[in-house]
């Protein structure tokens, strides 16, 4: 269970299916032996448009699953799970 | 042109397969409504495999474009140029 | 007004002083021409121990600020600005 | 012995001299009491400006000892190195 809506789930399966995109690329400059820079320029857009779809579902689990256990006051651990991925994402 | 020797080339290919699997992973993990930590836990993995492809090229460029440059005197940007690609890199 | 207890203080603080030190020691191995390569070492160090610092800081912040304000239900901005922070932290 | 000439090291002197001050105004904002989301702001930018000074201790070090390595065919393990310091700051 997850704190996605359709409609979040929707923009993100877009924006994951462009990603897709964007990898395909990278193996297809690869194949055609284009100069490294250029694939060096595909793979970092490739990387910040996953950072992307990490902070937006980083951000609907603070806004659900965070918040709810915090307001029922069930936090024991949610916090301390919610520190260590912060902590991995930030690596 | 590029530097990749066809050996390279496989490898990288065998890995972007892979980080296209991992991005589908992403996808389905959404669709399937699993909790917003495992599915972050997949964007990283994925975002690190890529982290790992970018340093392999940017390894082949300095090995195989910039030393030949240095090494014929040519090097008039393409200095310039790998150092904005690095800083691209470490954003 | 912040979460921060007189310990977390005092261990903050600690930590702050010894990476005053580090960035003073690069300003030294600068001044006795030293190696680029152990100077970067050192520039990493203390770039590393000001992210610890930071997650340290964002740690209380949300066991305590956000928390609170999630309790108390007055979460109106707090899960925003939180988000914001998260997202420079990553940069 | 590094590449850095006498202006460049003036350059990142000062910038050190600032980001000792930055360093210095979190442990005050800390003692100050301050609101954890300002004092993450200031801890944000020491790293950005030490990743400043890194970019630039990275840029003279290829335009110095990294040149000349390859120029005198003498780079057996100065791109290594290189590399892994480049990944080391990718961190």
């Amino acid at each position: 269970m997850n704190s996605l809506d359709s409609q979040q789930k929707k923009e993100l399966l877009d924006r994951l299916a462009r990603i897709e995109g964007q990898v395909r690329g990278v193996s297809r400059m690869i194949e055609e032996d284009r100069y490294c820079v250029d694939i060096l320029a595909q793979v970092n857009a490739a990387r910040n448009a996953l950072k992307k779809v990490g902070l937006k579902v980083l951000d609907s689990h603070i806004q659900g699953c965070v918040r709810t256990a915090l307001r029922e006051r069930e936090d024991g651990q949610i916090i301390e799970e919610l520190l260590r991925v912060i902590e991995k994402f930030t690596d």
